[in-house]
């Protein structure tokens, strides 16, 4: 008798690019450029200090370390926390396998099968497969493009609790739509959480990565809510780092510190190796950081500027993070993104976007959206853009969509989504 | 409102030993050396090549990695695999975090929250905190020192089949006992999962480390078996790499595959300098192996013959792996363990042992056992033994446990477990 896969098992979603890579490989095959505005993986050079700690690595024996994280790679984090004045002891951190594992420990900690997260959408595609691995339903909040995918008001939240609702997941800034939650908001989420016992969940990988003055507070900075904050962070984008798999989960509550640490004690230690580098992160200055975020301002400026300029598009300007989701003037966005690379290139190039219908959850949304990330260097950036635009141009004409989009065009379109 | 952790938070259990590791570090304050006959942290050196690899690393960027592992470090393991006679194709391993990651995707593929997974007790003490992190069952069959902890018969997996049955895991060489199952009896298991529809988890990360002429078959070598194997792997011990946090997920089910590797897709990619390093393992020959395994068979001979020497203790000989499970002539493992931190030393030396309790899920059950590794080298283990020994009858004195160990001694005592 053969087995079958769990229920669980087929539930966990597939990356929403999955299928586009195939054709980007293909494209490349064909001798087209094909610029990459749909990953995160950005091009800014990992701080030479922690390649300095690697390529002088004297150890013989690559062995296990605590599985809270080693001594060093703790105390780098907690300086880093307190240069943002925030005091985190000794034992409300935990190294973890990047962010990921931050994200799985706390919906193991704060969920039992079948119990309810809730998640503002679009959102971090992967948390659904998070979800999946707990067992742990998520449950949408929509937000609108219009309102610069800002936060649902409290109704909003209160019409989505259920007596299974456990945690609430916010990533700020946010990927996908590099909107950036202020204090008040964050905290109206937070009064929320603690009126009915829920925990909150805050994602801020990209804490550093704000643009025109927005900061976005980190959750562990709210006074009162000590007992239901759990931060997922990461070294990947704040560092350049996405590879090394490192990150970690800081919190205040005691049960879920330990339910954490106990999950991070089965799973033995962090990587070792990237907790060597990662020790060095004290000697990584605010200049190197200032300087990356410097690169991706202007690097969101072209951006913004290039797609607000196409007739049909539709976003409101992005905040932080390193990516934003807008509205294009087509049908079927996953359409268009597999046409980019089957059918089309402009002066040999072309782009792979990502979809958005895999940032939401409820079905039918984020038909006509994609996400696009801005982690190329300017130059290429430029031809990307073009490419963009041109290909939109083509595709539309393609698609019958030239004259109706006229008729729509402008920021208040609503090009119906397919299926 | 305070939110409350969930059940299966407070479910996830404690190491083992990490009530000992307090007591150590403050015997240690006292100027007693703390010898570990505890964990599985081997002294041999991570092979140079490896080390090489890491220390002439050019790349600036370290940028994620393919979810699934780099060409490099998926093609060293398929030659790997070759080299044993097994073909192992491009679509049938996935690269993981540690074999721990690789255990969590089985569980997560094969069961649904609230099914139960067979397991033969003593085992791998973090497979209870998978299970409790993927919300499975893990239901213990008792495998019994006196058989030298060989699986139990055909009927006893019969007896502890329900509806919820949806897999078995296995630990071959095993981690805790040491006891290698030959083919008979791994097809035996191989034989009642495909009878059941189960699938079949095969923990093989001991796989070279056999002694006195017994080798343990992969389970991927079982012709007929293919569509119900899942092996969890890891180079951990094999290349003395335990810190670097990589092993992989190979099956030949295409289900089980698609969804490990969108697990593998939601947390990115393995960690990436494990992966630099580990694209070296073709070239570290069989006598690094040879070598390692030579040294573990001698060590073993040198804590198996001191411990059988000891009056009242009792194991069968270890045939692999680098543990061992043995009774020892006391009421209670962790109030030796204990004391032999708080209360003894040797001439200046005390060692740290693992209580067994935590390696059985049957209430009761190996409280008058412990499990010794054998990764000291062995001036280390000499002084090791002689401590445990010294302590042993030091402790009996103290509990007034002399005359009834001598009445009962041999190699069929019994001492009831206490609590």
């Amino acid at each position: 008798m053969t087995p079958r896969l769990s229920a669980r098992g087929l539930s966990i979603p597939a990356s929403p690019i999955r299928t586009l890579v195939p054709l980007g490989d293909e494209a490349r095959r064909r001798g087209v450029r094909v610029l990459h505005l749909n990953i995160g993986q950005p091009d800014i050079e990992t701080p030479p200090a922690f390649r300095e700690r690697i390529r002088h690595l004297e150890e013989k024996v690559y062995a296990y370390t605590p599985s809270g994280g080693t001594a060093e790679y703790l105390g780098a984090l907690r300086e880093y926390y307190a240069c943002l004045g925030l005091t985190v002891g000794m034992n409300e951190v935990i190294g973890t396998t990047g962010g990921s594992e931050a994200i799985l420990f706390a919906m193991n900690a704060c969920t039992d099968p079948g119990d309810e997260v809730l998640v503002v959408e679009p959102f971090y595609t992967n948390y659904a497969a998070f979800a999946a691995m707990a067992g742990a339903r998520l449950v949408p909040l929509t937000a609108r493009g219009e309102d610069g995918f800002h936060l649902p008001g409290r109704e909003a939240w209160e019409r989505a609790l259920t007596s299974r609702t456990r945690m609430v997941v916010l990533c700020n800034p946010n990927n996908p739509t590099g909107t950036v939650y202020g204090r008040e908001e964050l905290e109206a989420v937070a009064r929320f959480c603690k009126d009915h016992g829920l925990f909150l969940v805050c994602d801020e990988v990209y804490r550093e990565f704000t643009y025109d003055g927005h900061s976005a507070p980190s959750a562990l900075s709210l006074p009162g809510y000590e007992e239901l904050v759990v931060v997922v962070d990461s070294l990947s984008k704040r560092y350049s780092a996405c590879g090394i798999r490192l990150g970690c989960l800081v919190t205040r509550n005691r049960d879920v510190y330990n339910a954490a640490l106990r999950m991070a004690q089965a799973r033995l230690s962090p990587p070792g190796l990237a907790q060597v580098a990662a020790a060095a992160l004290g000697e990584v200055g605010p200049e190197y950081t200032r300087a990356v975020v410097a690169e991706y301002q202007a690097r969101r400026d072209m951006l913004y500027e290039a797609v607000s300029a196409i007739p049909g598009a539709f976003l409101r300007k992005p905040e932080g993070a390193f990516y934003f989701v807008c509205r294009l003037p087509v049908l079927d966005a996953e359409d268009f993104a597999r046409w980019m690379l089957t059918d089309f290139q402009h002066e040999g190039v072309t782009v792979m976007v990502a979809p958005a219908r895999g940032f939401y959850a409820t079905a039918g949304l984020g038909g006509n959206e994609v996400r696009l990330a801005y982690v190329l260097h300017r130059p290429d950036l430029h031809l990307a853009v073009r490419a963009l635009e041109a290909g939109l141009a083509a595709y539309r004409k393609t698609r019958g969509l030239v004259v109706e989009a006229v008729a729509t065009a402008g920021p208040d379109v609503h090009v119906p989504a397919e299926g």
